[in-house]
């Protein structure tokens, strides 16, 4: 099957961060695949990468980056797609750089962020699949179940906290 | 006709921002609606929007707001349409706490955040137009032209900088 | 017993820094309860809760939140009733988005934020106690209690530190 | 009358910021004293005021301070009152001192952060009426009128912006 | 003997980090006494200790304080001998709290802010030594033996570091 | 008369924020001095003055400086006197490099700083006068004299706010 | 004559604070070009450029940009001459964007940061000059002379101040 | 061999991270010294190493610091070299005190800021080769060699994962 989402990551070590997206849409079974592509190593292959993604049949870029974060900007330029950026920071860095940098693109050169972690890569996999379902009804429906199971979970939760209290209910979670 | 494309915000004095999106697409004729749907003020006609707007056709959201920032975020808890993030801050704010709200969305609650200001409101345009036209081959075109014209306007400058050198280039500008 | 406070998490996994405002409130045996409202997954839920908590009897209420925090801010919203904020993050966060988004509610939606974490949770439960006790001169003197009791433990501390010096006293606390 | 609120701050120069607050509460007719006292430049003046002020009849503080911001924590530590912080910053302050120091009270001392600025100074106010109304059933009608009042001009501008369009909108705006 | 430097801390948990003031000045004898005395536990205890500090022959006052950092600020209003605040934090935070305060003090109200953690409370102790020694020429003569002491110290490493090259001089330090 | 204090700064751009420093001393008839010695222009001059300091009867440096601040942190090594520093930055700086730099001298080389503009600059000129005023009884009694006037006008304007009401006492002030 | 220095921005509106290192290269007579190459509209230009750049005879590459700021880092990857980055923002930014994208380039991708704004791009003329000065004994000739210039205006100004007095002196300069 | 780099550091300790400069220089057999100079306890030596590098043959100086950062800065005035300048800081710094103070180095001394940690120092020792392969056509190809090595292995990384699928890439890695 031809991939509908594109995962770049410049880095093998972004990709505990990134597979979250892939996760997410594995969970829905949106086919999609995985590449590094490095802005400062490999910038000819990420061009030519960017430029063939639409016409491969991909419809929405994932790109996740860290420090100077220029994968997800420049792909957002070398393609017309949609694309999701993920921040990914392996220590903490006061400035904030990866994050800062997503969201100041200029005028003329929209990039969506998603936030930061493995959180925001598993968001970003729900974003594409939000816009994939646009055009199909199934996915839409997937989605709506999706929703429903989280909030169940939580209701679920609330329930169980109720009735046993907090203690035994943190016990419980161990 | 029917917008696809639902524009909100918590209060009007917003919307010298965030008529930027509605000028991008203005520009690439999408038709769109612009609501003031407070978070904080009126928050079920903010929730009834946001559960009505995939059943009127709307097919992506385009959320401003500054502070905390609630609107963005709780719509795009109630609809399942990709939802599209604009900061907007009259007064600089060194805790960017509408910037860093939006980015922190907890897994399972996607947002698209697009930046802070007109310009990340025109990108907030763009991106919607990117994602409709993923359905639409010449909305797709005339986006292909807007960054061609966008480039030429860059090579112009670029050209018109080297005939004339920096001084009378900045004198020819004002 | 009716609850007079109401202590509403997001999530399971902020009741570790949540409970310490139950324990609080149990310090000075007022009635609580402890729930899990997400405003991202149970949004329904939360306006719910938020609605009829002053008619359940409740006077005060405390909500805890990391990330983009809407949960105390949608409940300052849905209830009239005084509602103090916790900050919950797990990890350190340079954009300390759940603070800076509390401390930012426009005007006319009045939230108090009492800080990040488990020492914060203590405060608002403290404050709860504050509220409670205009109405009620028992609590009253129990809040003068404790407040002597905090005073002599570090009275008794420094008289400590003065008859040991500086290293017998360390070595003391071990 | 005898004062119900009072709301102090350190220097003449915060008072543009702090009468929003008195303002608040005049709007629901709360009595209330307005008075200048610094920590720094008074501290015996500030610790009598705040020693009598449950005696007095006083039941609500409201705190207002820039910079180093100790007058809302000292007074938090004079009386056993509920006291609200309000953060007073003339110029831009990148390290947010004075909002920074009134959230890091340390356990046991508790302070409510209300945010900065006038907005911040009438939401100290609301709050206040929030909590006195739990004892005053017309302060509370008064305080639900307040809201729908709130509510009825965002949905006002909303249908106005519906029917005019964005330019005859900010037009007519001015 | 008779102190000359007070070094004061809120609570016994920030001794780790002031004893180092306390130990710079025994590298000197200059006689000192360390307290732990609470704004907010102990608000009264302080304000007499500080009162009182000048006329005990006390010349120089430390202060150490995480969070709010109440202490070092209101010590300084309390007494005329010069203060040297250290922030205390013993956990990472980005508002920066402490030290934001403390170099926000209003005009009229002095404190001398010395930095972070334990190096800064040896450079307050170096700082009280400092203003000590310009009325005690042995002292002076101390401390500039202090200061060759270190310089001697660097250029020893650096001898060492170019006879042995970079691996085994960090070999030899382990 | 010989100088007691030195007052220093980098370029004759931080004059308007420094002079406060030398107002301070004036009130109190402290001798000073006040020069434009740079780090990044004139190192050997100011090396120079640094080393002959002490000995021509300077007691106090106080040095002002932005961005990268070097001039304060250079004197407190060439020279054993208490240095006091200021910082001038003359646009909002996120990055607040000059205090920022400051509050991080390592341990041995002790730097006081005061806080960034003219309120700092006064206050570094008060901290002089306290540090002076250790071997100076006219001095302390002076000091103390400043500090009653201090609390004499809060307290007027404290008074005069009472009588006239938050309008009145605003018109008046104009 | 060939332009030893290329100087590159991405938009014409950067063009007021990179002269400044047009500016700087041309009181050392080093002969230059300036650019308009946008990493964001003309990303193919850029590539062109930076590969030709060597060959062409340029030695080193001066870059301006703000927000996202790709085209630094995108330029150092496209060539190997050393390139020099200047960050460019029009407004406050607390993210500090384009700093902090720039100083966070992964290993292997270097890219050195001069600063932010007019007196950074000056800067980046001199480090122009300091590099092509290795290879030219005039030039490093020039460099010192006016080093010697700099250091000669501050000890002017240094002088008219001690002769003058601080009232006068700023009167003088009006 | 003659040292064409200089490599210094204020203390021993940041040995660790600086030697990452050294090792870069080694892999392209650049002559280099490691030095221990510090701006704050040998000022001196400091002083008289910057002055006599360039006479030493030296042409590049790297230099690293944490905290106030004052030897690159420092160094970059006592000689016309270009001079390159590491952050290391040991623990996490939300001040960001070194890059801050690094980077707002004032008009007429530049000073090329790389980063912070190991990465910012193996990239000031690849940003020396670059200036030093302007004259040596060999160290200029073995760069070149460089970049396409590490070109090659990401390239590698990217086959071998759309080969194997994210799991069995990340366990082959372990």
């Amino acid at each position: 099957v031809n991939p509908l989402v594109g995962i770049c990551m410049g880095s093998a070590s972004d990709l505990p961060v990134l597979r979250r997206a892939a996760d997410a849409l594995d969970r829905f079974s949106v086919p999609h695949e995985v590449r590094i592509l490095s802005a400062h190593r490999t910038p000819h292959r990420m061009v030519e990468w960017g430029r063939a993604a639409a016409g491969r049949g991909i419809r929405v870029v994932i790109a996740g980056a860290g420090g100077s974060a220029h994968l997800p900007g420049m792909l957002a330029v070398e393609t017309d797609l949609p694309v999701l950026a993920v921040a990914v920071e392996s220590s903490p860095d006061p400035l904030n750089a990866a994050l800062g940098s997503m969201v100041r693109m200029p005028e003329g050169a929209p990039l969506a962020t998603m936030g930061k972690g493995p959180a925001a890569a598993w968001n970003a996999g729900l974003l594409a699949v939000r816009i994939l379902a646009l055009a199909d009804e199934g996915l839409a429906a997937a989605y709506a179940a999706y929703v429903a199971e989280l909030a169940g979970r939580v209701a679920g939760d609330d329930a169980r906290l109720v009735d046993l209290g907090v203690d035994a209910f943190l016990d419980e979670r161990g």
